[in-house]
Protein backbone atom coordinates (compact mmCIF):
# COMPACT_ATOMS: atom_id res chain seq x y z
CA UNK A 1 0.00 0.00 0.00
CA UNK A 2 1.29 3.56 -1.15
CA UNK A 3 2.23 6.07 1.46
CA UNK A 4 -0.35 9.00 1.09
CA UNK A 5 0.72 12.47 2.64
CA UNK A 6 3.17 10.59 5.08
CA UNK A 7 0.33 8.16 6.17
CA UNK A 8 1.40 4.48 5.89
CA UNK A 9 -1.10 2.60 4.02
CA UNK A 10 -0.12 -1.09 5.75
CA UNK A 11 -0.22 0.53 9.15
CA UNK A 12 -3.68 2.07 8.87
CA UNK A 13 -5.50 -0.78 7.46
CA UNK A 14 -3.75 -3.13 9.60
CA UNK A 15 -5.46 -1.38 12.67
CA UNK A 16 -8.63 -1.30 10.90
CA UNK A 17 -8.66 -5.14 10.61
CA UNK A 18 -7.52 -5.87 13.86
CA UNK A 19 -10.84 -3.84 14.87
CA UNK A 20 -13.42 -4.76 12.45
CA UNK A 21 -12.32 -8.51 13.66
CA UNK A 22 -12.90 -7.23 17.43
CA UNK A 23 -16.11 -5.39 16.46
CA UNK A 24 -16.91 -8.92 14.39
CA UNK A 25 -16.37 -11.43 17.22
CA UNK A 26 -18.62 -8.45 19.72
CA UNK A 27 -21.29 -8.69 17.44
CA UNK A 28 -21.55 -12.32 17.80
CA UNK A 29 -21.35 -12.57 21.22
CA UNK A 30 -23.94 -9.51 21.55
CA UNK A 31 -25.78 -12.39 19.08
CA UNK A 32 -25.37 -14.92 21.37
CA UNK A 33 -26.51 -12.68 24.76
CA UNK A 34 -29.99 -12.00 22.55
CA UNK A 35 -30.14 -16.07 22.31
CA UNK A 36 -29.96 -16.71 26.28
CA UNK A 37 -32.45 -13.85 26.19
CA UNK A 38 -34.64 -15.45 23.97
CA UNK A 39 -33.92 -19.44 25.25
CA UNK A 40 -35.13 -17.67 28.50
CA UNK A 41 -37.89 -16.33 27.35
CA UNK A 42 -39.37 -19.48 25.57
CA UNK A 43 -38.76 -20.95 29.22
CA UNK A 44 -41.25 -18.34 30.68
CA UNK A 45 -38.61 -16.00 32.15
CA UNK A 46 -39.52 -12.33 32.30
CA UNK A 47 -36.62 -10.76 29.97
CA UNK A 48 -37.41 -7.18 31.38
CA UNK A 49 -36.99 -8.41 35.12
CA UNK A 50 -33.88 -10.61 34.35
CA UNK A 51 -32.19 -7.26 32.53
CA UNK A 52 -32.74 -5.52 35.83
CA UNK A 53 -31.38 -8.59 37.79
CA UNK A 54 -28.20 -8.81 35.72
CA UNK A 55 -27.87 -5.02 36.32
CA UNK A 56 -28.32 -5.46 39.85
CA UNK A 57 -25.65 -7.89 40.26
CA UNK A 58 -22.98 -5.72 38.79
CA UNK A 59 -23.35 -3.36 41.49
CA UNK A 60 -21.25 -3.85 44.92
CA UNK A 61 -24.24 -5.16 47.46
CA UNK A 62 -23.76 -3.02 49.93
CA UNK A 63 -24.50 0.54 46.84
CA UNK A 64 -27.03 -1.69 45.90
CA UNK A 65 -29.25 -2.05 49.57
CA UNK A 66 -28.28 1.65 49.94
CA UNK A 67 -29.74 2.99 46.53
CA UNK A 68 -33.16 0.07 47.36
CA UNK A 69 -33.03 1.80 50.70
CA UNK A 70 -32.98 5.29 49.79
CA UNK A 71 -35.11 4.88 46.70
CA UNK A 72 -37.88 3.08 48.93
CA UNK A 73 -37.34 6.48 51.21
CA UNK A 74 -37.84 8.52 48.36
CA UNK A 75 -41.05 6.82 47.58
CA UNK A 76 -42.54 7.30 50.84
CA UNK A 77 -41.54 11.11 50.72
CA UNK A 78 -43.47 11.66 47.70
CA UNK A 79 -46.51 9.07 48.89
CA UNK A 80 -45.56 6.45 45.66
CA UNK A 81 -45.73 3.78 48.86
CA UNK B 1 -46.09 15.80 52.41
CA UNK B 2 -44.81 14.19 55.58
CA UNK B 3 -40.81 14.28 56.15
CA UNK B 4 -39.41 10.91 56.02
CA UNK B 5 -36.20 10.61 56.82
CA UNK B 6 -34.88 14.04 56.31
CA UNK B 7 -36.16 14.11 52.94
CA UNK B 8 -39.01 16.95 52.80
CA UNK B 9 -41.26 14.91 50.09
CA UNK B 10 -42.72 18.66 48.92
CA UNK B 11 -39.25 19.46 47.85
CA UNK B 12 -38.11 16.47 46.07
CA UNK B 13 -41.92 15.52 44.36
CA UNK B 14 -41.68 19.72 43.04
CA UNK B 15 -38.29 18.63 41.39
CA UNK B 16 -39.65 15.18 39.98
CA UNK B 17 -42.38 17.23 38.94
CA UNK B 18 -40.34 20.06 37.55
CA UNK B 19 -38.03 17.26 35.83
CA UNK B 20 -41.38 15.34 34.03
CA UNK B 21 -42.45 18.66 33.03
CA UNK B 22 -39.48 19.49 31.06
CA UNK B 23 -38.71 15.60 29.36
CA UNK B 24 -42.87 15.86 28.21
CA UNK B 25 -41.83 18.68 26.47
CA UNK B 26 -38.53 17.44 25.02
CA UNK B 27 -40.42 14.05 23.94
CA UNK B 28 -42.57 16.83 22.39
CA UNK B 29 -39.97 18.31 20.48
CA UNK B 30 -38.63 14.55 19.76
CA UNK B 31 -41.75 14.21 17.69
CA UNK B 32 -42.24 17.56 15.36
CA UNK B 33 -38.37 16.55 14.57
CA UNK B 34 -39.80 13.07 13.15
CA UNK B 35 -42.80 14.95 11.81
CA UNK B 36 -40.05 17.24 9.55
CA UNK B 37 -38.17 14.06 8.76
CA UNK B 38 -41.09 11.98 7.89
CA UNK B 39 -42.68 15.40 6.03
CA UNK B 40 -39.47 15.73 4.37
CA UNK B 41 -39.42 11.55 3.18
CA UNK B 42 -42.82 12.02 1.98
CA UNK B 43 -41.61 14.30 -0.42
CA UNK B 44 -38.82 12.10 -1.63
CA UNK B 45 -35.87 13.55 0.67
CA UNK B 46 -33.20 10.63 2.09
CA UNK B 47 -33.62 11.34 5.51
CA UNK B 48 -30.70 9.42 6.33
CA UNK B 49 -28.55 11.79 4.07
CA UNK B 50 -30.38 14.84 5.75
CA UNK B 51 -29.01 13.94 9.16
CA UNK B 52 -26.01 13.54 8.12
CA UNK B 53 -26.04 17.18 6.41
CA UNK B 54 -27.50 18.41 9.94
CA UNK B 55 -24.47 16.73 11.79
CA UNK B 56 -21.97 18.30 9.23
CA UNK B 57 -23.90 22.06 9.57
CA UNK B 58 -22.80 21.29 13.61
CA UNK B 59 -19.87 21.49 12.73
CA UNK B 60 -16.86 24.48 12.79
CA UNK B 61 -16.65 24.99 8.95
CA UNK B 62 -12.61 24.39 9.36
CA UNK B 63 -12.66 20.93 11.40
CA UNK B 64 -15.74 19.50 9.10
CA UNK B 65 -13.10 19.78 5.95
CA UNK B 66 -10.53 19.13 7.91
CA UNK B 67 -11.92 15.68 8.25
CA UNK B 68 -13.37 15.22 5.07
CA UNK B 69 -9.76 15.93 3.82
CA UNK B 70 -8.47 13.43 6.15
CA UNK B 71 -10.82 10.93 5.72
CA UNK B 72 -10.09 10.63 1.88
CA UNK B 73 -6.65 10.69 2.83
CA UNK B 74 -7.08 7.79 4.54
CA UNK B 75 -9.40 6.25 1.91
CA UNK B 76 -6.72 6.66 -0.75
CA UNK B 77 -3.83 4.89 1.75
CA UNK B 78 -6.20 1.52 2.65
CA UNK B 79 -6.72 1.57 -0.90
CA UNK B 80 -11.16 2.59 -0.93
CA UNK B 81 -10.36 5.31 -3.13
CA UNK C 1 -31.14 28.45 -4.07
CA UNK C 2 -30.54 26.79 -7.71
CA UNK C 3 -32.30 23.21 -8.05
CA UNK C 4 -29.60 20.36 -8.57
CA UNK C 5 -30.53 17.38 -9.80
CA UNK C 6 -34.14 18.08 -9.41
CA UNK C 7 -33.99 18.97 -5.59
CA UNK C 8 -35.39 22.04 -4.75
CA UNK C 9 -33.15 24.06 -2.88
CA UNK C 10 -35.19 25.79 -0.88
CA UNK C 11 -37.32 22.74 0.47
CA UNK C 12 -34.75 20.87 1.31
CA UNK C 13 -32.98 23.93 3.18
CA UNK C 14 -36.56 24.84 4.88
CA UNK C 15 -36.64 21.53 6.29
CA UNK C 16 -33.02 21.44 7.62
CA UNK C 17 -33.66 24.85 9.56
CA UNK C 18 -36.66 23.84 10.41
CA UNK C 19 -35.11 20.86 12.37
CA UNK C 20 -31.97 22.75 13.39
CA UNK C 21 -34.49 24.99 15.25
CA UNK C 22 -36.25 22.06 17.29
CA UNK C 23 -32.98 20.61 17.71
CA UNK C 24 -31.94 23.67 19.33
CA UNK C 25 -34.91 23.87 21.55
CA UNK C 26 -34.74 19.82 22.59
CA UNK C 27 -30.81 20.78 24.00
CA UNK C 28 -32.35 24.29 25.44
CA UNK C 29 -34.48 21.84 27.75
CA UNK C 30 -32.19 19.16 28.03
CA UNK C 31 -29.99 21.95 29.64
CA UNK C 32 -33.06 22.64 32.03
CA UNK C 33 -33.09 19.33 32.69
CA UNK C 34 -29.58 18.53 33.78
CA UNK C 35 -29.86 22.25 35.86
CA UNK C 36 -32.97 20.92 38.05
CA UNK C 37 -30.96 17.87 38.86
CA UNK C 38 -27.87 19.55 39.56
CA UNK C 39 -30.28 21.83 41.70
CA UNK C 40 -31.50 18.84 43.69
CA UNK C 41 -28.15 16.78 44.06
CA UNK C 42 -26.69 21.13 45.57
CA UNK C 43 -29.66 20.63 47.82
CA UNK C 44 -28.76 16.58 49.52
CA UNK C 45 -30.64 14.55 46.51
CA UNK C 46 -29.28 11.54 45.34
CA UNK C 47 -29.66 12.03 41.28
CA UNK C 48 -29.65 8.03 40.37
CA UNK C 49 -31.71 7.38 42.91
CA UNK C 50 -34.41 10.69 41.52
CA UNK C 51 -33.75 8.91 38.14
CA UNK C 52 -35.26 5.57 39.25
CA UNK C 53 -38.25 7.49 40.45
CA UNK C 54 -38.86 9.31 37.52
CA UNK C 55 -38.54 6.25 35.27
CA UNK C 56 -40.55 4.54 37.27
CA UNK C 57 -43.53 7.37 37.31
CA UNK C 58 -43.50 6.50 33.67
CA UNK C 59 -44.69 3.20 34.16
CA UNK C 60 -48.58 2.54 34.53
CA UNK C 61 -48.91 1.36 37.70
CA UNK C 62 -49.98 -1.90 37.70
CA UNK C 63 -47.25 -2.98 35.22
CA UNK C 64 -44.78 -1.21 37.95
CA UNK C 65 -45.71 -3.67 40.98
CA UNK C 66 -46.14 -6.17 38.91
CA UNK C 67 -42.47 -6.19 37.61
CA UNK C 68 -41.36 -5.31 41.12
CA UNK C 69 -43.29 -8.49 42.61
CA UNK C 70 -41.31 -10.76 40.13
CA UNK C 71 -37.99 -8.87 40.47
CA UNK C 72 -38.69 -10.26 44.26
CA UNK C 73 -39.64 -13.15 43.30
CA UNK C 74 -36.35 -13.75 40.75
CA UNK C 75 -33.97 -12.12 43.48
CA UNK C 76 -35.40 -14.95 46.34
CA UNK C 77 -35.31 -17.72 43.51
CA UNK C 78 -31.24 -17.28 42.78
CA UNK C 79 -30.76 -16.34 46.77
CA UNK C 80 -30.35 -12.75 46.27
CA UNK C 81 -32.61 -12.12 48.63
CA UNK D 1 -31.83 -23.63 44.65
CA UNK D 2 -35.38 -23.69 45.98
CA UNK D 3 -38.40 -23.24 43.55
CA UNK D 4 -40.28 -19.69 44.11
CA UNK D 5 -43.82 -19.37 43.14
CA UNK D 6 -42.91 -21.75 39.90
CA UNK D 7 -39.66 -20.41 39.54
CA UNK D 8 -36.82 -23.17 39.52
CA UNK D 9 -33.90 -21.26 40.94
CA UNK D 10 -31.66 -23.38 39.24
CA UNK D 11 -32.70 -22.96 35.53
CA UNK D 12 -32.90 -18.82 36.59
CA UNK D 13 -29.10 -18.59 37.69
CA UNK D 14 -28.00 -20.87 34.97
CA UNK D 15 -29.26 -18.08 32.56
CA UNK D 16 -28.31 -15.20 34.32
CA UNK D 17 -24.65 -16.75 35.06
CA UNK D 18 -24.96 -17.71 30.74
CA UNK D 19 -25.42 -13.92 30.20
CA UNK D 20 -22.89 -12.56 32.59
CA UNK D 21 -20.00 -14.63 31.35
CA UNK D 22 -21.02 -13.80 27.44
CA UNK D 23 -21.65 -9.68 28.85
CA UNK D 24 -17.76 -9.96 30.32
CA UNK D 25 -16.32 -11.23 27.15
CA UNK D 26 -18.15 -8.89 25.64
CA UNK D 27 -16.69 -6.05 27.63
CA UNK D 28 -13.48 -7.55 27.28
CA UNK D 29 -13.75 -7.12 23.33
CA UNK D 30 -14.69 -3.55 24.20
CA UNK D 31 -11.77 -2.66 25.99
CA UNK D 32 -9.57 -4.61 23.76
CA UNK D 33 -11.01 -2.48 20.87
CA UNK D 34 -10.18 0.49 22.65
CA UNK D 35 -6.69 -0.40 22.85
CA UNK D 36 -6.72 -0.49 19.42
CA UNK D 37 -7.74 3.37 18.84
CA UNK D 38 -5.03 4.20 21.69
CA UNK D 39 -2.33 2.39 20.08
CA UNK D 40 -3.41 4.06 16.67
CA UNK D 41 -3.91 7.34 18.33
CA UNK D 42 -0.26 7.21 19.57
CA UNK D 43 0.98 6.76 15.84
CA UNK D 44 -0.27 10.09 15.50
CA UNK D 45 -3.78 8.39 13.60
CA UNK D 46 -6.82 10.55 14.12
CA UNK D 47 -9.57 8.08 15.86
CA UNK D 48 -12.18 10.18 14.93
CA UNK D 49 -11.98 9.45 11.11
CA UNK D 50 -11.03 6.34 11.81
CA UNK D 51 -14.10 5.13 13.31
CA UNK D 52 -16.07 6.85 10.22
CA UNK D 53 -13.67 4.85 7.77
CA UNK D 54 -14.96 1.60 9.91
CA UNK D 55 -18.95 2.38 9.20
CA UNK D 56 -18.13 3.23 5.63
CA UNK D 57 -16.39 -0.29 5.12
CA UNK D 58 -19.34 -1.96 7.34
CA UNK D 59 -21.66 -0.38 4.56
CA UNK D 60 -22.23 -2.47 0.99
CA UNK D 61 -20.20 -0.57 -1.56
CA UNK D 62 -23.14 0.69 -4.05
CA UNK D 63 -24.74 1.99 -1.08
CA UNK D 64 -21.86 4.06 0.26
CA UNK D 65 -21.32 5.54 -2.95
CA UNK D 66 -25.11 6.28 -3.65
CA UNK D 67 -25.26 8.42 -0.47
CA UNK D 68 -22.13 9.91 -0.83
CA UNK D 69 -23.11 10.95 -4.23
CA UNK D 70 -26.77 12.27 -2.70
CA UNK D 71 -24.63 14.02 0.29
CA UNK D 72 -22.53 16.07 -2.17
CA UNK D 73 -26.13 16.84 -4.04
CA UNK D 74 -27.82 17.89 -1.42
CA UNK D 75 -24.98 20.20 -0.03
CA UNK D 76 -24.65 21.51 -3.39
CA UNK D 77 -28.51 22.37 -3.45
CA UNK D 78 -28.57 24.39 0.03
CA UNK D 79 -25.26 25.97 -0.72
CA UNK D 80 -22.91 23.96 1.27
CA UNK D 81 -20.46 23.23 -1.46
Amino acid sequence: MADTQGITGDQLKSYIERIEKLEEEKANLQADIREVYSEAKANGFDTKVMRQLVRLRKMDQQDRSEQEELLHVYKTAIGME
